[in-house]
């Protein structure tokens, strides 16, 4: 569905709900808006493709369409969105997948939106998995509880907006000419981050390239790719004299002994990526890696991202956060918690041709968060 | 100070401030309200003494009167209010040092009260310890967003009010005469929580008493008492067999291993108390209890203890919430967590005779909170 249409049948929802009308849930193909619920709270589907600026490639895949799933919630006349984005990386996630499962969800039960906490442990339950279905349901009701209070989403977690981070920007593992012209690309922004794990000649070669353009700070992430401890630790030490300030998930996910060797004797902080997926990861990585990587379509949305900050502070682990292709529905949800984190590679709206919201922003590289009530976001209107 | 007194000094700080006025801060003696602050928070700090209904001992400590520390935060014309108990097990937090301690924080820095995350990392840095203070003003600040907001806390949280558990109320160690009567009198509680801990036969004669009373459910809290780690497992499979459904703190607080070999043999759930003071504490009492108690005094506030929470479920680990001799208010604060947890001991202000507040109630048993904004106290006017 496109922008136009899908503004159209927000609309006509805000306008059906705030009256008192109801809808049926069922499940709808590809492109077309669904809605679910006939309580209080009435939620609406839709299917999306994001077109990317540039074929995206990381170790494993290549792509130019991501597709995405946008989710609406509708309480008394007013609206929370929420997405997930649906990367091929997230196994079995699709949209015929998704929309199946959110057909299930019936918040016909609730009396509001304010019970977050036991919404969010039904939705949870309806299924093993989906957590990029589950993190659209968890934003959209962040976005409409914020409107609710009247204050931003990051107001209401205690934090404070000037404490964000600059966002990463980032280059995929592609040509050396394409390398080098993202990189110029990237220009706006104060940290770029480097896609690695093809093998040490390449990856070498691309961090040269890089370098061959712009003296930045940069982040890497070597997605699993490289497969035994030594070569871990010789690329995290020639990394370390280009200027990397950290390394994203150097080794197989399921590699922990291994790691844990890495990461001990790393002279630059490790991060969890693949290997932490949701809350009960982040207990099993303490001395595995330095910190973890939170992403919204991971560990299934906003309630339990900062449940796994809370337990990395307990722990003393660093965090990041990070986002997928998405709209700027997703990545301004992430972009909330971005004042409590270390590092933040919020760049997905920054890398698609078809954002359907305005959100957050990115001035001088710094990740810049509004007054607006809820994730702060507004619908493109064309 | 008296009630009588507390309310006009809180009348006339609500009018100053309400219209643009300021205090500066200094250190006031027992018994009188002292103002802090230039800013637009403007915060109060009055030392109170509770008078205790019956006598209280627990292994160790005997007591009639309890000190405690209301602060109350003002903005814009609004009022939140905080406690921080005082008992004679927090070594080193009394009026005076609780005082001087608040003597120091210095909220003028701070545009606005929603600014918790900074305003509290401010605070715990200010000195090591005085959690008991450090709670106080947690407290108020949480009661005052709360307030700005329109909602009560439980709702900001996301909790579900109709989950509250029942709360226990607790009986102390004492003659066997008063067992029976304080037993007695425990009649609208559907819970009992007996302290133990003095040695094996009194112990047990307690739990007589209290059994030829009583066939109601109990807990127990052995206060450290059980020195060798047979004892302690004998008293736990001598407890369940009458009807105690868990244990907390067996053994002394820094014996780690004994307590691991204790837990993984333990009929019933096993929660750490003196063991479990703040956050960083909980990954380590993993595989050593099953549980955690937390106290508002002990991990300085509602803030942490929802980090505490969070890194308990992510560990599975079980969490009750328990209070020392407060007010309703800070057992208000607490109470707004009890939606999440398995065991509510927030009997607290049911043991004091001069109660400042009117706040969350217990009704047949069950821990009842209301609708009010903030932590839903109003002071008790007579």
């Amino acid at each position: 569905m496109n922008r136009r249409d899908y503004l159209k049948t927000l609309a006509a929802l805000t306008a059906a709900t705030a009256v008192g009308g109801s809808a049926v849930g069922c499940v709808g193909k590809t492109g077309r808006s669904v809605k679910f619920g006939g309580g209080k709270m009435v939620m609406q589907v839709t299917p999306i493709e994001l077109q990317m600026r540039h074929t995206f490639t990381i170790s494993g895949f290549s792509r130019d369409v991501t597709p995405s799933i946008l989710v609406s919630i509708t309480y008394d006349g007013v609206t929370g969105y929420g997405e997930g984005g649906l990367p091929p990386y997230m196994v079995g996630q699709n949209h015929e997948t998704v929309q199946k499962f959110l057909s299930k969800v019936d918040l016909s039960q609730f009396a509001d939106p304010f019970q977050l906490d036991d919404i969010l442990t039904y939705v949870d339950k309806i299924d093993e998995g989906m957590t990029c279905a589950k993190s659209a349901v968890d934003i959209a009701l962040h976005d409409l509880i914020g409107k609710l209070l009247g204050v931003p989403v990051w107001k209401w977690f205690g934090y404070t907006a000037s404490k964000t981070p600059d966002t990463s920007f980032t280059i995929g593992i592609d040509t050396e000419e394409v390398v080098r012209k993202k990189t110029e690309e990237a220009a706006p922004y104060n940290i770029v981050k480097v896609k690695l794990g093809i093998d040490e000649a390449t990856d070498k070669k691309l961090i040269e390239t890089v370098r061959s353009v712009t003296n930045k700070p940069l982040l890497v992430d070597a997605n699993q790719g490289w497969k035994t401890k030594e070569l871990a630790l010789d690329m995290i030490h020639w990394l370390k004299e280009r200027g990397v300030l950290m390394v994203e998930q150097p080794m197989p996910k399921t590699v922990f002994d291994d790691m844990a060797w890495v990461t001990e004797r790393s002279p630059l902080p490790t991060y969890a990526d693949e290997s932490c997926q949701r809350l009960r990861d982040v207990p099993r990585l303490h001395g595995v890696f330095n910190g973890i990587n939170i992403k919204l379509i991971k560990c299934s949305g906003l309630y339990e991202a900062r449940k796994m900050i809370s337990t990395a502070e307990a722990l003393g682990m660093r965090v990041m956060i990070g986002c997928t292709t998405e709209t700027s529905c997703a990545v301004s949800a992430a972009a909330q918690l971005s004042p409590r984190v270390d590092f933040a590679d919020l760049d997905g709206p920054l890398l698609i041709a078809n954002d359907y919201f305005e959100g957050y922003n990115v001035v001088n590289g710094k990740i810049t968060l509004n007054e607006r009530p809820g994730i702060g976001i507004l619908p493109i209107n064309n």
